[in-house]
């Protein structure tokens, strides 16, 4: 059989992540589909700029040489801005090839015309990029809205703000350094508007009302508003009072009138997005009759958003029942000894071989590092329990606790 | 088109929840299957301790009353116990009915073989509601596995044992006395061993494993603790050292080795269980393309997993594209006034009518409740920040922070 011709819209990261997963995994791929999945053109501004391992691959910044290709049947969209996008996918799909885009802009803005024109020509149309990078958002919902109605969404929808804010809490920085540290990482860009400002984010919250409300938000109710206005004296406040500054997308019905808000909120510890910090993206559904469920993980990122684009191309395939991967041995991991905390009556001295103290809290409990064969040898009065999660052993040694 | 005619196992809670949410949202699900949906007969142990508003249904102990139906379209499954859920279920798909369950210890010993069944019948197996009630777990892995392979799940999957923990940290209880209150809440069975020994979260760590990897954990490489050993001391001596007990279930792959663990660990702040509280549920998913996945919900409950059921049931009939719903106006909610932090100089007197004040923290900060309009009236020198989540206010009034 033939194999599945991509042609891909754009090679900057999200665009090199997607060719970068589909070239790395395609003993996967060829699994699920039965045949070869191959991009066979890629869509860039400065051909010259580019170079590529595999010279099969029809390398142009000129779309109709990509639409004309003699077989094409998946184009994604992996560029920015309303334009050309939305006019590279309608051609797309008007030639009958299925749809892939993580463009949030191009999509908030367009998205259902081309839902209308994807179900007319029966092409799939897959958006899960667009929305929480490689968190399965817009998957969860349609599995949600099948027995639910929901009610809200409340969201942390762009990592670069959140990045920001969680920078100025933790490392007590203004909101400039903050910034220049995100651009350094490669979170912000040189123009960080788009993200600061809350568009990117807004974006994101209108594709989420399209496909829960079936409508975009009402202009009159919604409200954009950015961080930049937040100082490190407010951050101060908040926190005195157990508080975190959040930058949240927000949108709700009230009668027929779809609501969405994007704008530094302050969260509880009993909020769902209390704890999401740094560049991690999270929302929060609330639905009629499920109740409440949170989804959190990397919302951005060349390989999240990758993973997101693929699970759509998959889906554009696959029967009803996932393959389970088997493709023989596993790379093997190395893994770091696990940490534990030891608690009974027991000296340092006492123990076994293979322990690896890394502080001593009280003469009742210390945290040790060990492997699970060592622990397992430990006298019955000891009793070691597995700490997972970061642990950052004290500073000071033997550190008192109260006594239990 | 004559209706959809189900056979419901098991009167029970769940049984209960699923019958009501199919009568209650009749609307909702005859827009999405174009038919009537409709609970022909329901299996009880005993006939005259039940009864029913619909006269229609037939209530009987006998299942092969409900197997010999004329029509007999899906079968749930909301009884408890291997067999005979595990009988009745292969003669439902041999009779070639679609068939749901949420009996996970039946799932984890016979999910492999009636998955086979199923597929050689050509008819559907729906099981999200075995693991992690309202959660969309089954289903997000699916989605993931489309593009991932998935190396380990962590998870909270009994909320009757991580309520027990959370009530024994924070209302400082011994393990029997948090017991007793799960029992009086309805979380706890009179016999409380398969919650508290963790047979109930190796069981469906057992259907994530052959969800994920294709087969049951190995024996010898598998640990099923329970958190009867958890003493007061212990969580205050964790509580010292910033670490949280959870009984977490464990799936993770070694070469060609699964392990499953169910056992008390010790959690940091960053670990993504650490803040997974009461009787909540979590999976905190590692996948090798998109990284770590983390959901949280309401992992038991009436109707989170009838929720779950009746996903499964709409997953059966619906397109690839999601309904929305839109059954005319949704009923109006009444919202209370949020709750505000006030930033700026200003003296509770200057603020315009409409605002309660809750508590004065400051010169510069006071927290409210008041209209959004109330808000937008507000002088420019002060910035008002909504409060997302509850915001327990301070006992004293004019509660000092250090000055900003």
């Amino acid at each position: 059989m033939s194999a599945i011709s991509i042609g891909l819209l754009g090679f900057g990261t999200v665009g090199k992540g997607v060719y970068e997963t589909i070239s790395k995994h395609q003993g996967r791929l060829q699994a699920i589909f039965g045949r070869e999945v191959k991009v066979s053109a890629i869509l860039v501004k400065n051909v010259s700029k580019h170079s590529l391992p595999d010279g099969e691959v029809l390398l142009t910044d000129n779309f109709q040489e990509i639409i004309e290709l003699p077989k094409l049947d998946v184009v994604i969209d992996a560029i920015v801005g309303r334009e050309p996008g939305y006019t590279y996918l309608r051609q797309a799909i008007s030639r009958g090839c299925h749809v892939i885009t993580a463009n949030k802009e191009m999509f908030a803005f367009h998205g259902r015309e081309l839902a209308r024109l994807a179900k007319h020509n029966n092409v799939s149309l897959g958006f899960e990029a667009t929305v929480g990078g490689g968190i399965p958002i817009i998957q969860t919902i349609k599995q949600l809205l099948n027995a639910n109605k929901i009610e809200r969404i409340e969201g942390i929808l762009n990592g670069t703000s959140n990045f920001i804010l969680t920078s100025m809490r933790e490392e007590n920085l203004t909101f400039e350094e903050a910034l220049k540290i995100a651009q350094e990482k490669g979170y912000a860009e040189a123009d960080p508007k788009n993200d600061i400002e809350g568009y990117d984010a807004f974006y994101k919250a209108v594709v989420l009302s399209e496909l829960v409300f079936g409508k975009s938000p009402s202009q009159e109710t919604s409200v954009r508003e950015g961080i930049t206005g937040i100082t490190i004296e407010q951050i101060r406040v908040a926190a005195s009072l157990g508080l975190k500054f959040k930058h949240v997308a927000s949108i709700q019905k009230e009668q027929e009138t779809i609501s969405c808000t994007v704008k530094p909120v302050l969260t509880g510890e009993a909020h769902p997005l209390y704890r999401v910090e740094g560049v991690q993206n999270a929302v929060s559904i609330d639905a009629d009759i499920v109740g409440n469920i949170s989804l959190q993980g990397p919302g951005a990122g060349m390989f999240p958003t990758a993973s997101a684009i693929v699970e759509d191309l998959i889906h554009i395939g696959k029967a009803d029942f996932p393959a389970v991967f088997e493709e023989g041995k596993s790379e093997e991991t190395v893994l770091e000894q696990p940490v534990w905390v030891i608690l009974g009556d027991a000296d340092q001295a006492e123990l076994p071989e293979g322990f690896e103290t890394i502080s001593k809290v009280s003469k009742d409990a210390f945290i040790v590092k060990a492997s699970f064969e060592a622990v397992s040898l430990l006298a019955p009065d000891l009793k070691a329990y597995q700490v997972l999660g970061y642990y950052a052993p004290a500073a000071e040694e033997n550190k008192q606790v109260q006594p239990v």
